[in-house]
């Protein structure tokens, strides 16, 4: 499966002309406007959709921060927008990603709060996986000296969206219980390191059974992805649990409404269920919409049960939420600076390595989150040596050369 | 309109004869067990299924205690019971109500925490509505000294079903707006002071004109039921509500849900829209079952939603939560120690006037909670000068004499 350079597709190739220009910096575009290195897609598909390209440098408008970028996070959510497969998506081409960090270059005019030279992290409306990143002071955040940009990246979206559902919408108190899937992941190691920060939590993770080694000091009680988690949990909890954060959807749903306590809260935070291959006819997610079990608030009032859905982004972007999401990063920077919680970061990937670190993440690969590290060189190509497979390669449907298991050896922080 | 004694039926005649026997307490039963009066329900359907009649009295088993009933609460969830429209009812013949307070007769063995001669109140699975009333203590509160027993069965389940819903379903903090439908009934009086406990709460309520003068300064935007709330509530608060307390049901709920802000709460805490006529078919369960508007987790997920189910009841009865509610209650005395809240009680009743005190709380004509009186001698029977007039007559199944505007003025405390 080692691929030669001969073999590079016309993308690989326009990859490796950007990194050679890559420490240059930004480079003036021939108009006269500066350019700089972005992952672009060129249209919803697989992973052959992707390329990273010069785009002209946004300057920052009244009241925004422009970010000389380090690092950016790579999340569930980025995969399913490479599909299309989101309710009501942009337009391609466009470059993707929700979140990073940087230093602040430059400010807009009545920008106030931030200075050239200050260390932030930022949520973007897309157009995160850039050199450069332009966006509203609310939603930009001082970075504490202590962190790391990796660390930044990692931080932001995946403790702001398990603390609001532990907090602000599940209402977690002492000796409670939560349930969380993709124990493993961004989410998931922070929703652990928040449920240990309250007195007597109890918390069920479910993850695939080799992150099991690395991932098992930090829940109560772990089970495997494939076995029948709700006999697991009420072995030990045969009254089921107070909290289960559900990031699957689809069959999932009804089976965790119903391990609920009464009183009990399930909180559907993603809907990874709907990407079972690397590409999605465009009807995808309107069937995913239809299969998803729909609830009876009279059976909820019966069960004196609680459903949720959280979605950041909408949060943020749609609904108006940042003041409320600024009180929530105050919080957990608090945390952070007590040392009660750290982003456990996966693996670094330089932008031209995208496509490595989406297969990773859509094989469910990753322990905490994975980066995007815009200074980072990418690694040689070399032979695949993995062991795990697609476990839904058999929906491709636009098989190409590009999409062969071209494996990098990812950088483990 | 005016019924004269000629015109009485079998029943009513009963009930007086029951009166005559009420002063000399219980009386010995042909087989030398006591008797007791009590309201019994024949059957499901209308007004005339109800009755006083004499019922063997029940004495207390292990961990159980005997109280002596001084009053009773009479609440919605009575005339649903009434029409055998809840969820698996219990055979007819049974005596109804979930809530009472009096004075401890006696206790079962192994029972511990009360004695003989406290005033206590109590929750019962049926049978509330009698002379004598055992429940095992799990459901057993003492009353505070300065409590009367009106007030005490005024509290119970309006007062934990509001605290409930407020701040452990919904977690109620300062600066959050709620919207109550009823707010002229006992949980929606109990939900008005409950918010005013907490700082700069916004209040919008909705009940029947009449009642706005009487209820005006115990919320903060007050609305006609007859009204357009949607409208009426986006005109002072664009971005919706934080909280919506929902007792109707039906088409209420997807109006309700677009109401509310992101993050906000939406709790169904009854079905009283399936309540049309005095009687319904055995079909109605099913029916509102199936007509209420079913929600899609996945549109919970875009629009940050929540949708809850509030039934005290069966968290009482069915779920085991018994030890959960005994802490509220205990937060909620202290709230009454400070006199912070205090029951709202519309009008006391005989038993043997409990068909017209079940026509006022059908006719939501009452302001706060109904009180069964069990010492309390029934009114005279008096000529119909009721302005009130019931909404939904016309579905009336079963029109017998005895269902007629044969009114009492009830004593309004």
């Amino acid at each position: 499966m080692a691929k030669e350079g001969a073999d590079m597709t016309e993308e690989t190739e326009c990859m490796i002309d950007k990194n050679s220009a890559k420490d240059a910096g930004s480079v003036e575009a021939p108009g006269g406007g500066k350019e700089m290195r972005a992952v672009m897609l060129a249209g919803f598909g697989g992973l052959n959709k992707l390329r990273v390209t010069k785009k002209a440098m946004p300057e920052p408008q009244d009241g925004e921060v422009k970010i000389r970028v380090k690092a950016c996070g790579l999340n569930f959510l980025d995969l399913m927008v490479r599909q299309g497969n989101i309710d009501n998506p942009p337009k391609p081409p466009l470059v993707p990603g929700f979140e990073c960090c940087g230093i602040v270059e430059s400010v807009g005019e009545k920008t106030k709060g931030f200075e050239i030279g200050d260390r932030v992290m930022a949520f973007v409306n897309y157009n995160a996986w850039a050199e450069v990143v332009c966006t509203p002071v609310d939603f930009v955040y001082k970075m504490p000296d202590e962190m790391t940009f990796p660390e930044a990246a990692a931080f932001s979206l995946n403790f702001v969206a398990a603390y609001m559902m532990l907090f602000e919408v599940a209402n977690l108190r002492e000796g409670m219980s939560v349930l969380v899937h993709s124990a493993g992941g961004g989410v998931g190691q922070a929703v652990a390191q928040l449920c240990a920060t309250v007195p007597k939590v109890t918390v069920f993770g479910i993850a695939s059974c080799f992150k099991h080694s690395a991932i098992k000091d930090s829940v109560t009680h772990l089970f495997d992805r494939n076995i029948d988690f709700m006999q697991e949990v009420k072995k030990i909890s045969p009254d089921g649990v107070d909290i289960v954060l559900d990031c699957l959807s689809g069959e999932n749903t009804g089976k965790c409404l119903s391990l609920l306590k009464p009183l009990g809260t399930y909180i559907l935070y993603g809907a990874s269920n709907t990407v079972t291959g690397e590409t999605k006819s465009f009807f995808s997610f309107a069937k995913s919409w239809w299969q998803v079990e729909k609830v009876n608030p009279i059976k909820l009032y019966e069960e004196n049960k609680v459903i949720a859905g959280f979605s950041l982004l909408n949060l943020l972007f749609k609904q108006g939420g940042c003041s409320l999401v600024k009180k929530v990063m105050d919080k957990l920077l608090c945390l952070y600076a007590q040392k009660k919680i750290r982003p456990v970061v996966d693996s670094l990937w330089a932008l031209e390595e995208v496509k490595e670190a989406m297969q990773r993440i859509h094989d469910r690969g990753n322990i905490g989150k994975l980066i995007l590290d815009v200074e980072k060189s990418p690694t040689p190509l070399m032979a695949s040596d993995s062991t795990e497979t697609s476990e839904a390669g058999e929906e491709e449907e636009e098989p190409e050369g590009d999409n062969d298991n071209k494996e990098r050896m990812p950088f483990i922080h």
